[in-house]
Formats: structure tokens, sequence, C-alpha cells
């Protein structure tokens, strides 16, 4: 998606380790105009399959899982929450996950409620680097018994492996929007 | 708002200690469609004035804000992160913020780069209770020098104070779309 890749040669760049800092526009500032042209894209590569409802973690993946909801006809979106809050008092699903960036180890929360045996979730998130949060969204839908029927980040990270590590854990092909080629902290090359 | 109205009273039920629980479409599930003619309403009632970018905090509040950016023209968003990621190197303002719900203490943190002196913000977010979060927002838009134009919850809960709390602290009037008035657990009654 050129428009998507031109606004990451343009306005990101990289911190150190590996990590790629695009916060100007998708992950701590939003430019909602960029996030429905990802939303119709995402869309698009799932177009003529059935998809239920759009999975996501917060904080991040949220704007990205309204914009795809939106090009989706509505499709309703559901986010895990990284804290069990208070009221969260009937039965919920929950994993562990790692955060790299962030350093810590959690858990992803999910009312019962909102995955149901059966339904076919399409996973979405701002970034793919090491995989972790994709993985523990797999694993969210398989105790809900529910069906991944694809999993689409903004940008993915090629090198870090997550993408193959989901493949070979839960057997889906990651599609991302944008897929970068490089970690090595100067340019930023696009696959 | 009369659609909103609507979908609380048929979706949102007490949980004990004047929380009111509307996870189905506002802050776990959440409904698109409905978000999107929420964002209209808050835009309409800020029709005219001068807003330059629309700020709230993770996670709840993204959705809405998402909403809000795309009736005015796409906006940029900022939304206020409760951990600092390890990719925050450069400056950033920080703020303590209490939540009721999760009985927590925590702050919020937020890029220096992404809020400047003399914008006017909007504050939105889905709930204002207590005031707690309403507040943080409001101080993290002081310390950056920018001008808090208005700040409208999807829900305020009036009984709580939370927007005589922010009228005294900062001199705003708190426009809400749909205003309850008792917390008693047992009916749900409009303003």
């Amino acid at each position: 998606m050129k428009v998507l890749e031109e606004r990451i040669i343009n306005d990101g760049y990289w911190v150190g380790e590996g990590i790629l800092k695009v916060d100007s526009f998708l992950n701590h500032q939003l430019d909602i105009a960029l996030m429905d042209q990802i939303g119709e894209e995402i869309a698009g590569i799932y177009d003529g399959e059935r998809i239920d409802k759009i999975l996501t973690a917060e904080a991040s993946g949220i704007a990205v899982a309204c914009s795809v909801s939106r090009a989706m006809n509505n499709k309703p979106v559901v986010f895990a929450k990284k804290k069990k809050p208070s009221t969260m008092v009937d039965g919920f699903y929950s994993v562990p996950v790692r955060s790299f960036t962030k350093n810590t180890e959690s858990n992803y929360y999910l009312s019962k409620r909102f995955l149901n045996a059966g339904e076919r979730v399409l996973i979405v998130d701002d970034f793919l680097a090491k995989g972790e949060a994709g993985l523990a969204l797999c694993n969210l839908a398989k105790e809900a018994g529910a069906v991944v029927a694809g999993l689409s980040a903004v940008i993915e990270k090629k090198e870090q492996g997550g993408a193959d590590k989901i493949k070979a854990a839960h057997g889906i092909d990651v599609r991302s929007v944008a897929v970068i080629t490089n970690t090595d902290g100067n340019t930023i090359q696009f696959e």
C-alpha cells in the first residue's frame, strides 16, 4: 500500500533494537484518514470471506480495528484488555502475552460473552514483530472455539519472525499491509 | 441522543457501586455504526469552534476519539498512554490519574511532540463519573500550554460529580452525549 509505505518512509524512524517508531500517525497520534484507507485495504484482502467479528488488543489495535470494521459493514470489534477490570464479573478468557517493547509479561482478558464457538474472527493489530500479541490473540480465539479467518497487521517487520511463528502454531497466513524486510536501523525497505 | 439512550436502556446494566456496564457496545465490544453516530453528535456540539486536535486516553477513549475525528474532517487524535513505552525516548508530559473501576493509581504519558502550546484540544472519553480521567487529561493539556476547547463523554453519570469538579478546577463546561442522573442500581434515568 503505497500511501502507507510513503508515510512510514517520511515519518518513521528506528530507535534501536529493531524498533520502528511511527507514533506520529499509528499508535500515539492517529491519522484517521490514513487509518480508514488502511481499513479499506485490509477489508479488501479478506473480500468474499465470512468474517463475523474483528478481534484486537488494547490499546494500539483499537483504531485500526475500528477502521477495518467500518470497511466491513460495521462488523463488531472486540478488544482484549490488558487488565481485568473489577466490572468483569462474569466469565472471561485469559491468555499470557509478552511485550518486547514494554519489556513486560502480562495477560489478555476477554469476556466470554463477546467471542463464541464457531465465530470467524479477523485479528488485526498495529504491529507484527516477534508475533507475541498475534499469538496471544490466536490463543484467545482458540480458547473460545472461534475460528481465526485471518490475521493482518498494519506494519509487519518480517525479519523478526512473527508471521512464521503464527503460521507454525496456528496454520494462519499473516497478510500485512506494509511488510518491512530489514531491521538494521538505517534504511526502511519494503517487501 | 435518543439512539444512544435506547441502547443504554437495552444493553446496559448496573454491577454495583454505581458502575454501569455497557461493554457490549462501548468499551469492550464496539458498535462502530453507533460510535460514528456518537462522533457526529459530539462534532455537532462544537460546530463552529476551532478544534485542532482530539485528546483522549487509552484504551476505551480511542474508538470514540476516532469517530469524533472522522466527523471533524479527520482532525488528529492523540491518546495518553498508561505506561511509558521504552520507545518514548524523547520528552513527555506525565500526570497522575486514579481509576475507581480498576482501583489503581497510575499516570498518563504523552509525548511532547503531539501537544503544543496554543493548540485547542477537544477532550473526549467513553465515561465521565468521578471525573478523574477528565481532570488528568485537562492537566496534560495545561502542562503543554494547550487550550481545552471542550470536554465530552459518551456517558456521564451526573450524580458522581465529575463535571462539577472539572468546571471548578479548569472552568470547562462538560457536554456529554448521554447524561444519567441516578446511580441507585435499579433503573437508568436520563437528564
